[in-house]
């Protein structure tokens, strides 16, 4: 059996009753580090205590690569692969989903909560806002921005904006590159845990979020074009939601460019049209 | 102190430890009936053998009408509100956090998993929804049809459309009016626990969202209009997310008015523009 376990916003307590009973039960436990990182002083020995259960780290490339050897596995024993948030927040999980269900492995989801609605703690209501975006890093030469365009698109109906932010994964150290075959090990997947393969990943703020949506601004103004989303436009910056001290704040964009929310992970809402009540809850964060 | 706890997907082991936790260490247990009642059978002896404390019934009225007592309550103990879902799916749930805070009593919020984020098991990318809307249940003289203009508007931007099932409370019972008048009964508040004031409420069917959609073009053509949702569009009914009976199918809204999905709760998905992704998961539905 393959069980996908939402771990929700990332603190051992975090998991379900359900999740936690299935955690106990499988006799391989996976932790998908990629696709949202716990990022918060994160210690795998932290969840291995709690769960009382051997932990086993994997990044994305690895489930992905190795869909395979983990259904091989799951077809054996009870697999159980641990993911931040609820499980379906990310593509990779539906497509692993896919092949077990094609391969009649049996299949099941433990779902949890997920930034995507947990974002309703600042009062906005879930039902006003359009599509999410992500807020890619930029490189040098690399300056996607069709984001904003979604943005934009959800402000001329009035819906607000989910804007998650891209995690930047390091680059692969030398020990990673030297490291990177597989290797089955007394029938079990060595998911090179505990290696330092990447270096640490960099997590945008919501105040870098917010700089880089004001160069757009520019950069589109330069081009002779009106954006809807302006230097004064409202956004509500959330940090470390679900966490004891998590963050609320909000600010016009241009203030929300310097202000320093602390520790990830962030995550930006542009605010669009306003009921009454939501206007009583911004007021509060500012 | 006051605390929402979240329930997720509605069974009693969907609650998270942190929520169990909670539950355990305050003195008054209150359920929340209306926002999104547990239909599948549920009974809150369950709940309460589950997590091994009395909890009391209480209605959205009651919520709201007595947020005063509630919080008096709250000044002197720990109280907790069980939410189904994630607490902060309903606008009830900001307000009543809004005035613990204004009278700086001491707050928490558990987060759980909501079918705002759950309907990702159906492999549509839950980026690629626009805004939420509840197909609001028709009587002989109300017929409000706006939710409408909210799918038309996601399908132009391609986007995907979560629709929630309208909860159609009954009317009150004789018994329930005759009993309403309130009392304070050593202390503590009397929820009319366990008294049937209320008819069983009737959950809309996906079929019947359905139904009352497809109505809704024909009324509009009759008018000249033009719609983008038609007989034809793909939609996905889901059934019981979450629990280990939960159905998924996809077929043509005219095919899905008259599909049984059996037992509530339903919700429904009005297809947009897909990836080839999103393709491949949808062909496991029909």
């Amino acid at each position: 059996m393959l069980v996908l376990v939402g771990l929700g916003l990332g603190g051992a307590d975090d998991i379900t009753v359900n999740g936690l009973k299935m955690v106990q039960r499988c006799s391989e436990v996976f932790y998908e580090s990629y696709t949202s990182i716990q990022a918060h002083g994160f210690d795998l020995t932290v969840l291995e205590n709690a769960y009382n259960k051997k932990i086993t780290l994997c990044n994305r490339e690895k489930i992905e690569n190795d869909t395979d050897r983990i259904l091989d596995l799951a077809e054996k024993t009870d697999v159980c692969i641990l993911v931040v948030g609820d499980p379906f927040g990310a593509t990779t999980h539906w497509s692993i989903c896919q092949q077990a269900l094609s391969r009649k492995i049996p299949f099941q989801v433990v779902h949890n909560a997920s930034i995507l609605t947990a974002v309703g703690c600042c009062g906005l209501q879930l039902y006003n806002f359009g599509q999410t975006v992500t807020v890619v890093s930029w490189t040098d030469t690399w300056k996607p921005d069709s984001y904003f365009d979604r943005i934009e698109a959800n402000l001329s109906c009035g819906a607000h904006t989910l804007c998650l932010m891209d995690l930047t994964l390091g680059e692969r150290t030398i020990e990673g590159i030297m490291s990177a075959s597989w290797s089955v090990n007394v029938g079990v997947l060595d998911f090179c845990r505990n290696k330092p393969e990447y270096k640490p990943p960099a997590f945008m703020s919501a105040s870098a979020a917010a700089k880089q949506l004001l160069e757009i601004i520019e950069m589109r103004r330069q081009r002779g074009a009106v954006t809807l989303l302006k230097e004064t436009s409202r956004c509500v910056g959330l940090a470390r939601i679900g966490w004891p001290d998590q963050k609320i704040v909000c600010r016009s964009l241009a203030e929300m460019s310097t202000t320093d929310l602390g520790e990830p992970l962030h995550s930006l809402v542009i605010v669009g049209s306003t009921h009454p009540l939501e206007e009583e809850a911004l007021r509060m964060w500012q």
